[in-house]
């Protein structure tokens, strides 16, 4: 796949998630509640994640309605993980995607309940009434409340918290951001793969492109908050540093921490190929994205 | 039904509701964070609503694994909700069902997160990889994810931070209540009774009387605030006033907010009756319980 022919891709996939978003994120919920949700998802991100479900649903010729509700589903609890991230008691962040973040703009309550009702509107988002069979909404409910909660996204944000200003090991540190960053990465490869037919070993190596492109990513994250200025970010760098938080550099130095990232892209390919999904040019292109991007 | 005949009934399934939820909130979740979700939802609280859900699945003969499951998901998003409202951003409440708050208890962090997880935890409920029959666990999600959103509680609560030191007219504060307390109540009902047979004239009852149940609780709920003492309702009494919120009693006054309580007891009563659900004894023994509580 030539690099124009993906780019024209992704610019018609991201076409229809941005105005899924703007169709299904409310402007009318009560007390300006839908205004802060629709600034902490609209008009910003790189949209990785649904463009990862789009591609695995189409890698497996799977139904693209379902898919981008699984896409726009994805986004909705990456937003509202960022909304609530960035708030005082958390990292206390003050810039995101460029603009201020939701509680600078609407305040600390508004933020904390625009973030609540963003994750409940990615579950209303993947069971519609109807478009969607029955079982396979119930299968992108599942997929997607494991990778949000305890043991998968919200559970790495809880070993972050407790591990800032302690060193980790590597293993420790890669646990951490399998379950932070890696696990709603991997959900959303699973959720487009699950649009479609799988195999016992399609279905694997899509797993396994899902983990390595989900640890790849917060590999370059790690990378990029000592490298890149914040206006290229979108977001305020230095900020590992500076919350004296364990990363990847810190673990293994900048060198080191970038040859990992492109053994994990290799790991991504070696996985597809594994599943036989040769012709899955656009999973590639997305591997190398990840570990090829600048902010 | 007797009293002691209701009574022994809610015992039973209270200890297999605390049962599934001591099973389902798992205590291993990282650095803490299951501790803190097995603080904010266990050995505490009326389970109102996991009764209702029960209730009334058994009035449509429905199935009681599946009803199980809906009773725990609809009690941890309430229980999620509770921890989060009491956030200094919030409400800042630091009693709750007779102790500290997870919040005082964790730190504000470790209380933002496990409320994240409690409300995705309630998804990975209703969505077993089996037992459950894949449509009605879409369903389900479906239901609770509603209720829960900005349509419902979150809508509520936005609602109710929007009106704090603002008079309200009496069908503002029915619109406020009907979506912070009662969608969820509501929920529970239909959530029930989505797990057996209804026809449409028992499914519309059913949804008026949860729909009158859960306005009725509000309705008690702002008469206790100020009649209470602290001791007797687990948390902080006065708070309304305090908070300079509008309520029932601000609106209508002690003795007209009491008559509402009753005058929506027996709607509740009627809608069963119209629905030809006369023998669902304890759904109507549940909404006396609603408006003759005391805390």
């Amino acid at each position: 796949m030539t690099a124009s022919g993906f780019g024209d891709w992704s610019r018609r996939r991201l076409a229809e998630v941005e105005a899924a978003l703007d169709e299904w994120v409310p402007a009318d919920a009560p007390a300006g509640l839908g205004l802060a949700m629709r600034y902490g998802v609209l008009d910003g991100g790189k949209r990785l994640r649904p463009l990862l479900v789009l591609a695995a649903c189409e890698a497996v010729d799977g139904r693209a309605g379902a898919a981008l509700r699984a896409a726009v589903a994805v986004e909705l609890i990456h937003a509202y993980s960022l909304v609530h991230d960035d708030m005082p008691c958390m990292d206390n962040d003050v810039l995101r995607r460029g603009k201020p973040t939701v509680h600078v703009e609407f305040g600390q309550a508004q933020a904390m309940l625009a973030g609540d009702a963003m994750q409940a509107l990615a579950f209303e988002v993947l069971t519609p009434a109807d478009g969607v069979e029955p079982a396979l909404q119930a299968r992108l409910c599942g997929l997607l409340a494991r990778a949000a909660g305890h043991a998968g996204m919200a559970g790495g944000q809880a070993i972050d918290l407790a591990s800032i200003g302690r060193p980790l090991s590597e293993d420790a540190l890669r646990d951490m951001h399998r379950r932070k960053t890696g696990a709603l990465l991997q959900a959303s490869v699973l959720m487009g793969a699950a649009c479609g037919r799988t195999t016992t070993a399609s279905w694997q190596a899509l797993s396994d492109y899902g983990a390595a492109v989900g640890l790849a990513f917060q590999v370059v994250d790690d990378i990029l908050d000592v490298t890149q200025p914040s206006e290229t970010l979108g977001k305020t760098a230095g900020k590992d540093v500076q919350g004296n938080k364990p990363t990847y550099v810190s673990v293994l130095g900048l060198e080191r921490a970038r040859d990992y990232a492109l053994t994990l892209r290799d790991e991504a390919r070696q996985a597809l190929r594994r599943g036989g999904l040769d012709g899955a040019v656009r999973l590639e292109v997305l591997a190398d994205k990840v570990v090829e991007r600048e902010s």
